[in-house]
Parts: C-alpha cells; sequence; structure tokens
C-alpha cells in the first residue's frame, strides 16, 4: 500500500463518520499546521478506525468513554457524540455510556459529558438528521 | 424497592460477570473500610451496570477505555479485562479497544493496556476458562 | 431502610448545603438524563456526604482539593467553593486549600482555582449572603 | 527573613509533622538531585504548610484527597497517610475523606486510596505508633 | 541570600520573558490571594526558572509539553507559547512540540495545544512583536 | 512514499536512539498485538521524531516533561531517560527538565519521575554507556 493509499483510506473512513470534518480540519488547521490535517487522516482515521475486530459504533462509544474521562476537549468530544448517532448509535446509547463514566472518572465529569450531549442533541435535531 | 433489593440486584449483576469478585473485594477491604464493598455492589452494580440501553460487553469495553486513559488502576483494569472476556468479548475486540485509546490517550498508555491484557489472557488461557 | 428513603435522605443533606441546587440540577438534566438528577443526589449526597466520621465543612473542602487536583470542572469547583461558604468555611480556609494545591497539581491548577474562587466570591458578595 | 530561616521554618514545619522525613528525603535523592530536597523543605513546607489560615490536620487531608485524585503517586500518598495519623487525624477521618474521592476521582482511585490506607494502618500498628 | 533577593532574581527572569505578567499577575490577584502573585515569582521563577543547567528556550518547550499533556490550563499554555516566542523560539519549534504530543498526550489534547498556538501566532503578529 | 519506506525511516530513527527498542517491542507484543509494534514504528518514530524542525534532545526532553506530567507510564519514562543520554543529553539537562515539572505537574511528580532518574543513571553507569 502506498502513502497515498494510506491517506485515502483514512479520508474515506472519516468521511463515512462526518462528511465535512476533513475540510473543517483543514481550515482550522491550514494557517498554523497544516500537516496535522493529514496526520489526523492517516493514523486515527487511516490505521485505527479502518481496523476490522470493532465495529464503528462501539469504536464510537469507546471514543465518547475516553474523551469524558479525560474531560479536557469538550469540542471533540462533541465531535464524537455527533459521531456517534451518524454512525448508528441511539441516543440513549451515548448516554448510558457518558452516566457510567461516573464510576470510574466521577460524578463532574460524566455531568459535563451530559451537559455537552445535550448541546449536541439539540443542534442534531433542529437540523432535522436524527 | 427496598435498600435491601437494590444490594441484591447490584450482587446479581456482579456476580453474572465475576462470580467471586464480591467475596473477594470484602475479604480486600474487611478491615479497613468493609462500608466499601456495599457502596461498590449498590452504586457501580445495583445502579450502573444494571441499567438497561447498553449490553454489558459494550459496558465492559467502555469501561476499558476509561482506565487505559487513566493509566492509574491497573489492577482494576485487569480485572475488567478479565470481565469483558467472562461475558463474552473476544480478546480482539479487547485489543481493538486498547489499540484505539492510543488516538485519545497516548502511546504510553494504550502500549500499558496491551501489557495489562497479555497478563489476563496469560492466566485466562492457563486455567482453562477461554 | 427503602429507596424513597435515601433519595429523601441525600435531599436534605443536598438542601442543607445549597437549596437550590436539586431544582437547578433536575432543570438542566430533565431533557438529556433525567435519572442522573436521582443518581446524584441518591449516591454522593444521600450514601457519601450523609455519613458521619468526617465534617460538611471538610468534605467541602477536600471536594475542593479535588476539583482543583483535575482541572476539568470548573462549573462544579465553583459549585463546591460557594457550597464551602454556605456551610460555614471562611474565605480564607478556601483560598488555603487551593494554594496548597501548587504542591500537588501544580502552579497553573491552583490558579484556575483562585480565579474561580474570586469568581464566586464577587457574586457571593454581591448577593449580600456574605 | 533570610533564606536559611526559611529553609529552617520548613524544616521545623516538616519535622513537627514526621521527624525523620528529611532525613529520607535526604538520602534517597542525594545522588540524583541533592538541591530537590532543599526545594522540597523550603517550598512545600517553609512556604506552604507553614501558613495560618488551615489546620495541620485539614491540610493533610486536602493533600490525601489530591493525591487520591492524581492516582499516580502511591508512595506520596502512603507518607501523607502517616502523616495525617501523625498531626491527629483519627484513622475514619482518612477513610471518609478517601471515600469521598469515589464521587469525584471514580471508584478505581478511592479503591486504591484504601488499599494504600489498609497497608500505612498495618504498619503504624505493628510499630506501635498508634 | 535573602529573600527580597530571592523575590527580585525571580521578577528579573520573569520581567526578561515577559515584562508585563508580574503586573498583569499582581493585578488578578489582589483582591482574592495577593501573596500567590509573590509565591509565583519566588518559586517558579526565582527557583527553577533562574537555575542553570537548561536553558530558556529549552525550558520554555517542556512547559508548553506539560500545559498540552494536561489540557487543562489552556490561559496558561498560551501564556507559554507566547513566552517561548519571546525567549527566541521559532514558531515552527513550537508547533513540533505540540505535535510530538499527539504521540504521549493523544490527538485531542495536540490539536487543542494547536488552536490555542493559532491564537497566540495571530494575535503577536497583530502586535507587530514577530 | 510506500507504507515500507515509511516503516523504514521510523525503523531507522528508533534504532538510531535506541538500537534494540524495535526488537524488544517485537518481543514484548507478539503474542497479544505485534500490529502494536509496526504501528510505534511508523506513526511516533517514522512520522514524528524524524520530522525536521526540532532536534533530537529536545524531543526527547518533552516527551520526559509529558511523561512525568502524566506519571501513569514510569517503564515509557525510563525508556525516554535513556533515550535523551544516548542522544546526547547531559544527566543535568534531564534533572533540570524533570525538576522544573514540580511547577507544572506538582512535587509527588517530580518526585517520582527523579526516582525514575535515579534507577536510570544507577544502570546506564553500570553498563559502562555513560
Amino acid at each position: 500500500m502506498s502513502m497515498e493509499d494510506r491517506y485515502q483510506k483514512g479520508l474515506e473512513v472519516l468521511q463515512g463518520i462526518d462528511k465535512d470534518s476533513a475540510e473543517r480540519l483543514t481550515e482550522l488547521l491550514k494557517d498554523v499546521a497544516p500537516d496535522m490535517t493529514r496526520l489526523i487522516i492517516e493514523f486515527p482515521y487511516g490505521d485505527i478506525y479502518s481496523r476490522p475486530g470493532l465495529d464503528i459504533k462501539t469504536r464510537e462509544l469507546i471514543a465518547i468513554a475516553s474523551l469524558v474521562t479525560q474531560g479536557t476537549a469538550p469540542a471533540q468530544l462533541k465531535v464524537h457524540i455527533r459521531n456517534a448517532l451518524n454512525v448508528g448509535c441511539q441516543k440513549g446509547e451515548v448516554i448510558e455510556a457518558i452516566i457510567q463514566m461516573s464510576v470510574y472518572a466521577g460524578f463532574p465529569g460524566a455531568l459535563n459529558g451530559l451537559f455537552a450531549a445535550k448541546e449536541v442533541f439539540a443542534n442534531y435535531e433542529e437540523k432535522g438528521d436524527a
């Protein structure tokens, strides 16, 4: 496989989850670190999310679990909550995953995760995507 | 529902995942904080793991994702890797969940998660449980 | 004790600290995870804050220490700084607890804790509660 | 105040909590970073623990809360659990502070804190210090 | 060395990095914890940044690495990105240090670090400081 | 560039830092996640450490800063302390970087970093590599 193929595979996986995010990322990073967009498409999406052995819905739920546990990347948490809905997770499944984090990451982190979900769900409905 | 019922429900959920862990926990905590065993059976298992809306295999995978992200509780991570196998996760699914954490929690955390899995898998096989 | 009693005990403890927070939480979570309000009243307040063996002022100070250490839940940190004042902590005690966190969690976290306290103290005074 | 006075003040505070720890630290760090012993005596003990406004028992409990929340420094957590007993905290108060961390830092962290306390309490009793 | 000397040394080091920050900090903290400004000038700048053995450019890059890894102090991260430029780091070096954090702290943290750098660089250029 | 080239480039970079680590990693991971060795050689070493714009000594020092800040990967911290010496960092520079972390990540984390350095330095000397 050539590097070009790896980038293409990552782009397909990412666009399959959210068709606009590669473009959005390119725009956000073009002035400061344009390479980072390529690195994100290649490694997380080309190398990891494209691996067999775990379905994409579960991958989005464990990304949410990790981001709620970290508590330091609310924007990326909202992206993955939206992505989870895009790939077919039920809102109730997202909520359950976040509530479960109260056991591992504590109640404040779980609460902030729920507030993030509330915000994503509200916008998701407004756009008639649900 | 009475408090007794909540404890009973938690105990059933926990014993369904690992039949000896309540006893092990009771033994470990009896001298220092016997109430903690009850609190763990009641809240994480009676209140959270017993909730509908997310299957138990997914619950164990997101617990693993959270514990790999934290990186501070290797013993509990090993318990949940073992629990994941007990409730029917494939070893390959556990490995995929841990490898995916390299994206969110970094490579050192993912590596330590894989070493924990290696240790659990080795003992799991020795006992002929797999 | 019945479940109802446990919820009632938690509600009393929580209202004794901040009479409006249960209502505020109910409002914030009603659309996304109404059960979470009940879980928060039952476990942190009904099961933990109601335990004897540590006075409520010390409990609020260690909650502040934990939240400054995490650094990921500024809204909840502000709630607990306000709660600490409500239960009788002096402002100076809150400030000392936060400054001490520079030793364990580093200076940036301690600084952010002080900025949170500054904001809470300003509003606390405006309302004539001090 | 001269630098010498600041070091002396820190040393007195630290020796008042645990008479041997400055010597132990000196021994541990002499080959790798002898200055660090001085920095620890001067800043955490000379500048922070010596401040008025919070009693030493509360200071040790919030140190424990912070270290249980971090979960990354089990040796230092054990030192502060022992220090808490040295300055007059009851074992039950230490246990309560750790159990409360299940709300903020999650159950795995609280459990590991209890195991640390169990180990310290056992050695504390063996030596007839309690 | 007297305490006064230690404060003076810290102030010189800090003003050499950013001539206005001591004043800004004094203003921000004067109502809530005026001592904290002194503690910050004395310990991080008087005791640590003034030590020989590591040049100031490397010190600012490792401060950035630590703050990107924590992910909890975006304002302080921006201060240190600006400080890195002040002491002669190239923008490209700052970007490389942040991108490298994707390996250790994960992609979301590295991304947030890049967004912080983007904001600092934009303001830095506007002021004609670059 | 083909995928093979990327792997080769990563392997060269890694072997230039520590000639045996790829083999050691292969051995450790072969039973549990053989792909992970390839992912580590390709992304951290092939994509990141091979980038121009930051010299390898600085890259090892910021890796140390990040790992001391996390505090969750002592084995990997020791690898990078050893790697720092391999690429030409002075022991004193490593010590300074770790001591500086007391400002950002707190004293317990910095202390544990120093103990890790002490252990690496001792073994490094024994082997006559210094």
